[in-house]
């Protein structure tokens, strides 16, 4: 068949942007008693005959989210897991299965596609995941788009939502803050030299996955991954619970310092506020509960809404998919 | 980013085809305790602390799945639902949720992901699913992939796989056979008006749901839906039971008919034989269990390998998505 298409006029993704699109989108989308958690959240939740699963969806597209020149097979294999196992980890759960898409240019070469599945399998078998299967499609010329679900299990807990935070909560985060996106800017500006780790991190992040349900068991109020960026994920933790979020420069500064004297301290400060694919867990806990080990203060959660560091808003600071 | 890229030079997936590719991949992936059914069946059924969990993947890709031209985006949302539906009717599931992902050029109209997600949601709700979530990407310019996540539930039976068929079994199907491909046929040639009704099933296939769990019931012995072509998919349960299958062209015949009086015989034949995306299901049952309402024979499991028809071998013929 032929790539021609034509297409309706009117608005197209771009103008709408994300959020806005997810807006108009989701009203649409039966539901059902099975559905315990929709929409909106890191993963669904769905109810079993005697239980329920955790499960979730992302996907990574060649010229998007990565270039070739920067990562191998293995790298984008790697990365395509620990996206989606954080989801699962956010909800305080752990992962269980995965389902791996493959939608490749039929001139994609064998030896990329071996090498995503060995990075792809080497991280499942470090979160001890199962792949329990997906498809293949071809695509047209130069595409190339890996795809993966992930199933989880909350061992009996209740998951730990977007929208259980309360003014008076501890804002807190497990794992980096800032190294994706340092990584990626030293890649852009030919200086992988100058922290390697950085960039590997870009390539092959590495959350914490098991402090998920350590976190859950500490009592945290609401949780999620850091996809989009600090500043846009803290957001949206701020709008499903109806809070605001105070970030706290002083907490940030010991996450900025390393950056700065790598990338120079406004784009170290870029780095740790907007940056994305950190995949790092952030989480708010009740005032009196000690935080978990290896969990660290950044903010407070506060009444109001929106989130500000030093006074300024910063919630819509980060990655838009379609505004780019 | 740029959307340039370099690959490792060797054999591509054309090269290889999509079964290879499949046996080179499956060795590479963990498995575990908790993956009752791995990758190679219709669905994969998972181990849950209190049950299981079926769940399978299916994505189409504008320009090789559908062409603007011929499909509307609300016809995208309604056959991707079909695929997976049937995969999990295949297994004998009854399913309980989707997720959808959405790959797309920014440019990509709302008007049209608006239509796509009327489409999937109205076959979701005629089929009682809940949409659970998913997930957005943007794409390069043109690019736009659709993939939905089904999962679905045993009832506590155990699933019906590709495996089980024995010799003695007889070979039936409950729904149409080549309605989709000669759908597809009319729609090349310009001819739409010589059979709407079947142009229609291309564009939103309707493959019998309910009948897989029926089935099941009724002890079949091994089932699959028809995906890729019946002599194809004939094949992988032949292949997948150690058995050989012989199609029954005098009850093939009552197919090929009304087909036939469209297209004419070679291409109707062509189309029941070969013809994808029809989603109906094929199923074995013992010899002396009665067939189901709405099931009839159209063949006979015998010892030996492979499909033949009139003594000649069909189950390569079909299509494969990298070779085309």
């Amino acid at each position: 068949m032929s790539v021609e298409h034509r297409e309706p006029a009117g608005p197209t993704l771009a103008d709408l942007g994300e959020d806005e699109l997810l807006a108009t989108i989701f009203p649409l989308l039966p539901g059902g008693p099975g559905v315990l958690l929709g929409p909106g959240d890191d993963t669904a939740l769905l109810r079993t005959p005697h239980g329920s699963v955790l499960v979730t969806t992302d996907a990574m597209v060649r010229g998007r989210d990565w270039l070739d020149e920067w990562s191998t097979g293995a790298d984008v294999g790697a990365k395509t897991v620990a996206q989606n196992l954080a989801d699962i980890a956010a909800m305080g759960g752990v992962p269980s299965g995965l389902l791996v898409t493959l939608v490749a240019d039929p001139r994609t070469s064998v030896a990329w596609v071996r090498d995503f599945t060995v990075g792809l399998a080497r991280s499942a078998r470090e979160a001890d995941v199962a792949v329990l299967g997906g498809d293949l499609s071809s695509a047209p010329e130069g595409v190339l788009v890996v795809s993966v679900t992930a199933l989880g299990d909350c061992e009996g807990r209740q998951p730990v939502c977007r929208s259980g935070a309360q003014a008076g909560d501890v804002l807190a985060v497990c794992g980096s803050l800032g190294h994706s996106a340092t990584g990626l800017l030293l890649l852009q500006r030919g200086e992988i030299e100058r922290a390697p780790e950085l960039v590997d991190y870009h390539r092959r992040p590495r959350p914490p996955y098991e402090q998920g349900p350590v976190a859950a068991r500490a009592g945290a109020t609401a949780m999620l991954d850091i996809s989009d960026g600090l500043g846009r994920d803290a957001g949206r933790l701020a709008r499903a619970s109806g809070v605001g979020i105070e970030l706290d420069d002083l907490l940030l500064a010991g996450d900025v310092a390393p950056l700065h004297q790598v990338v120079g301290a406004d784009d170290a400060w870029r780095a740790v506020v907007e940056g994305g694919e950190e995949h790092s867990l952030l989480a708010c806990f009740p005032p009196l509960v000690g935080l978990p080990d290896g969990w660290r203060r950044i903010g407070q959660v506060v009444a109001g809404s929106g989130v500000r560091l030093r006074g300024e808003p910063v919630d819509g600071r980060g990655w838009d998919h379609f505004r780019g």
